[in-house]
């Protein structure tokens, strides 16, 4: 097959996994996200990626957002929100910062496939990706023909990045606002 | 408007962004991939993330891959090939790395909102993504709601997606021996 | 050669290198640093890792620090400080930055070997550190039987650790007033 | 007191910490090294700077190193060294890391103030930098007026540059030959 027959793929597996996702939910996050004073986002490997994505257009909004593990981050606080990345649910560096995070009564919010796992038990929001997991034994609804946890990793991505469209909608910011905030000196 | 609609707005704009990229393009920047010794990523920002993404994914296949800028990334050499990942194709540290790589004699990849950018210029392959670009003249023909440079980097990160299930076609290679190259101490 | 003779070899190097620091130019540095708002450490390698070790103390210090091309280092602003760390004064993707963080009007300190160095021309503060250097002409005073940069490399780090016990005496600062914004989530 | 003031007495702290460090323990982890197939670095924070600092110098030697946590970084196997560098030896996520690698049959070596650490009991090899500790009971011999866990980053550093001219030593490599392999895209 040629590239954009596998795109096709891809977006049909990514209209599906994505209107499963519950727009209940998805607000409920967003209101996490404006409620916090700090954000700090955990994720391992390509679900880092996007957790990082996510945290540079918090960081163009204004919002005082951080990675986990870069350079600069402080620790969290009562009034900080963990925003975990992890299709699993159960990696275990993502376990401990997660309980590190509820031990100083900070919030946790967790994107997964699995609600039922170690940190989807002890966060405050969980936002469900019916995605397939090669690390769970939990699946998901939506089947995929992509390798390893792909599926989850781009539906992560662009369901975060409609949470930016969304908290831009709500605070009344545009695109040329926040790329003004933009890292200047590359 | 809720997470499902701004979802079903991204995959929208995806649909059109994406079926516009020419699939022989796409071919031949597959095969650079197979025919190079050593596979180099770079790009800043959200463009680098879906950088690293592939870099991984790379690696998970059994090929050297390195992103340019990490601890253990070596010099590139002629076998060597850098994909640079640019929408404007003209941020200055890329152009560098991409000078850099020309003068020993290594092949460039590009994936770009702007073929007629300083590093498309000198390019071996230049991938066009169609996408709008805050920081580029060239606008691209599909426009977006989307704040900054995020369909573009949607794009390149899912055209890069579609790319490794190419190269596992033509390579004969399943998610389960990609798997088992994947990082096994987090 | 044992361990304990090469640390003796080293050791010796860096009290040679470091009783030639200038110690009113590291006066100088840390008045730069208590005056700027934000505080933007660069460096490429080894001479990056010691600049990171540095925007963490700051970090801890209170201070808002950020490394270049880390994900949530925003725009730097006429209030901000960049601190170059390079050995050769001449990295050209740190001769980007500096000409950037110069065009908004913030100030620019230098780390170096070279002082007459592309970057060390529009610093406003250079702080000398005479070590050889394998990527330029000048070679610093100092010879070293160390391979490469590490010499000015552990010069750098423990210069900027010297200027943070400065810093906390100048400030009235403790090691537990620190240790309480060390990152937790670890 | 001025800079230079400082520097001595960082240099005086490091004199007696590195003195201190057992030179057949050195040895052993020089040898691990040379038989290892590829080599793991692992570290949090400042320490991880450190540890970075080492994976680049051994991919400059050209041997196969990579830092745990960074794109390409693939699974260790039986043939593996992971190097841990923690001062408190108990971090749990390098708890984890030395845990993971100890299952697959790799071979683990700490860098750390406290041997009778949880990575401590685990390890096949154990260097012992008696620095004080912010985050341990144990706290080394030697008394340290810098902040936090500066003296043991310091001392491991150093530490670390030690082993690398060792290994050149026994290895017959000069520092031309490392600087080919140097990273030529910056």
């Amino acid at each position: 097959m040629n590239n954009r027959e596998y795109t096709e793929i891809i977006l049909r597996e990514l209209s599906k996994t994505l209107s499963a996702v519950d727009p209940l939910k998805a607000e409920e996050f967003c209101e996490r996200i404006e409620k916090a004073e700090e954000i700090f986002l955990a994720g391992a490997g390509r679900s880092g990626f996007a957790a990082k994505g996510f945290a540079m257009r918090l960081m163009h909004m204004g919002k005082k957002s951080y990675v986990v593990g870069e350079t600069c981050t402080p620790n969290i606080t009562e009034n900080g929100l963990l925003v975990v990345c992890s299709g699993s649910g159960s990696t275990k560096s993502l376990v401990n910062h997660a309980d590190k995070a509820k031990e100083v009564g900070a919030k946790v919010a967790l994107i997964t496939i699995d609600p039922d796992s170690p940190i989807g038990k002890i966060a405050d929001t969980v936002i469900e990706i019916p995605a397939p997991s090669p690390k769970s034994a939990r699946q998901g609804n939506v089947s995929s023909v992509q390798p390893m946890g792909s599926l989850f990793e781009q539906s992560e991505s662009l369901f975060l990045d409609a949470v930016v469209m969304r908290l831009m909608e709500k605070e009344g910011m545009d695109s040329d606002a926040m790329f003004g905030r933009h890292a200047n000196m590359e």
